[in-house]
C-alpha cells in the first residue's frame, strides 16, 4: 500500500501542488471537471495521482480565459484519439480540403519567387521550409513553390512593406503561430470529423469541407481581434495589480 | 542531502519520467534547450528538478510541430513578464488598436440584432457573452452591441447558412479558439511590445499598430491553411502507424 501510494497525493497535497484551495478541488470534483479519485483507502481517505495536478492547471488556464464551466467541461471531455470511422472520413476528405486550401496557380521556381519579392532571401525561405510553412518540390535540381506557398511569401513581404521588418520582427516569432495554430488545427480536424461522422451524408460532408474556409475564416479573424483586445487589457491589469 | 534530493531526479529517472532517452537529454543540455542541472553532488552526479519534465514535454511538442531547434530555443527563452517600459507602450497604444479592431459602426440593440440574424437566439448571445466573445453594454435596461460584436454574430450566422449548424457544430466548440487564440493573442501583444519598445519612435509604433491587422491577418490565414493540411496528414499517419 505504501508503495502504491508513493506517487499519490492526499487532497491537501493536491491543493498545494496545484495552487488551488481544497474547496476548489471539491467543487471541480462535484462539477465533474475532475475524474473520481485514483484510489480510496477508506470512506474519508482518497488519493489522487499526478495527472490531477496537470488537469487542474488546464482548468485554471481556461478559467483565466473566462471560459464558462459548461465549455471547460466539454473541452476536457474531448477524446484525443479519432475513431476508425472518423479517420476514414478525414482520409476521404483530405484531397477535397487540399484543393480548397492550396487553390489553383502555377508553381513558381525559387529564383523567380526571389525576384518577385526582393525582400525575401534564400535564407528566409530555408527557415520557413524548416518550420514546415513552405513545402517546395525539387524537380531536376530546381525548387518549385505551389500557389499557397507563393501567397504566403507575398503576405509576409507585404507585412514587411507595412513596417514589420525582419529586423524588428524576426521570422522565428512565427514559431508561436506554428505551435498554437498547429494545436488548434489538429483540434479543428478532430472536431470536424467527430461532429460530422455518421451524422451527415458523404456528399454533405464534402460540401462542408468545400465551404469550411470561407465560413470559418471571418469568424477566426473576429475572434482574434476580440482576444487581442482582451489580452492587451489583461496584461495591463496584471501589471497594475 | 537526502531531503534536498527527494524531489530531484537523476538523468535516467528524468529520461523515463519524460519519455526520452538519456542521449536526447544530453543533447538538449548541450544545445542550451535545458538549463544546467538543479544540483551537482559530484563531477559525475547531477540532479534535475520536476520542472525539467515539463520543459522536455514542451520541447517534444514543438519538435512534433517540426519547429527547428533555433526557433524552439527562442520560444523557450521568452520572458513571460513585460518590463515596465513594454507595459507603458501597451497602455499607450491600446486605444489605437481598439479603434482599429472595433472599427466604426452604430451600436445595435439586442432585439434588432436578433431580428437581423434569425438564426441567432438570445441563449446563443448569452453563451458568447459568457465566453467573453461578445461584450454588450446595457443602457437604460437595453443591451447594445458594438460593430465588432455585430460582425461576429453575422459571421457566425453566415457559417450556419453554409451548413455549419449549431446542431452539428455546437457553439461550445469555440472554446478551443478562445483557449488557443487567447494564448496566441497574449504572446502577440508581448512580442509586439518587446520587439518595438525602445527601438522605434512612438509615432512609428503607432503606425505599426494601425497596420497590424491588415498586415498580419492574411499571414495568419495562410499559416492556418498550411497547418490544417498538415494536421489532417499527421492524424492520418498516426493512425496508420
Amino acid at each position: 500500500m505504501v508503495a502504491a501510494q508513493r506517487d499519490l497525493l492526499k487532497i491537501g497535497q493536491l491543493a498545494s501542488a496545484s495552487g488551488v484551495s481544497i474547496a476548489t478541488i471539491k467543487f471541480y470534483l462535484r462539477e465533474g471537471l475532475l475524474p473520481r479519485p485514483t484510489l480510496k483507502t477508506s470512506r474519508n481517505m482518497a488519493w489522487y495521482d499526478r495527472s490531477f495536478v496537470d488537469r487542474i492547471e488546464v482548468i485554471k488556464r481556461m478559467q483565466a480565459r473566462f471560459l464558462p464551466l459548461r465549455v471547460i467541461k466539454q473541452l476536457l471531455s474531448e477524446r484525443p484519439q479519432m475513431t476508425a470511422e472518423e479517420a476514414q472520413l478525414v482520409a476521404e476528405l483530405r484531397p477535397v480540403f487540399f484543393a480548397q486550401a492550396t487553390r489553383q496557380g502555377k508553381p513558381v521556381e525559387e529564383r523567380e519567387l526571389l525576384g518577385r519579392f526582393p525582400r525575401a532571401t534564400r535564407e528566409q525561405l530555408e527557415l520557413l521550409g524548416a518550420m514546415g510553412l513552405l513545402t517546395p518540390r525539387t524537380r531536376r535540381g530546381r525548387r518549385f513553390y505551389e500557389a499557397d506557398d507563393v501567397r504566403l511569401v507575398e503576405a509576409l513581404a507585404r507585412s514587411q512593406d507595412a513596417g514589420f521588418s525582419i529586423d524588428l520582427f524576426p521570422l522565428e516569432d512565427l514559431g508561436h503561430y506554428v505551435e498554437l495554430l498547429g494545436e488548434l488545427a489538429e483540434r479543428e480536424v478532430r472536431l470536424f470529423a467527430r461532429n460530422v461522422s455518421g451524422r451527415v451524408s458523404r456528399a454533405e460532408a464534402r460540401r462542408l469541407v468545400e465551404s469550411a474556409l470561407p465560413a470559418s475564416e471571418p469568424v477566426l479573424l473576429l475572434l482574434r481581434r476580440k482576444l487581442l483586445l482582451r489580452a492587451a487589457e489583461k496584461l495591463q491589469e496584471r501589471r497594475n495589480s
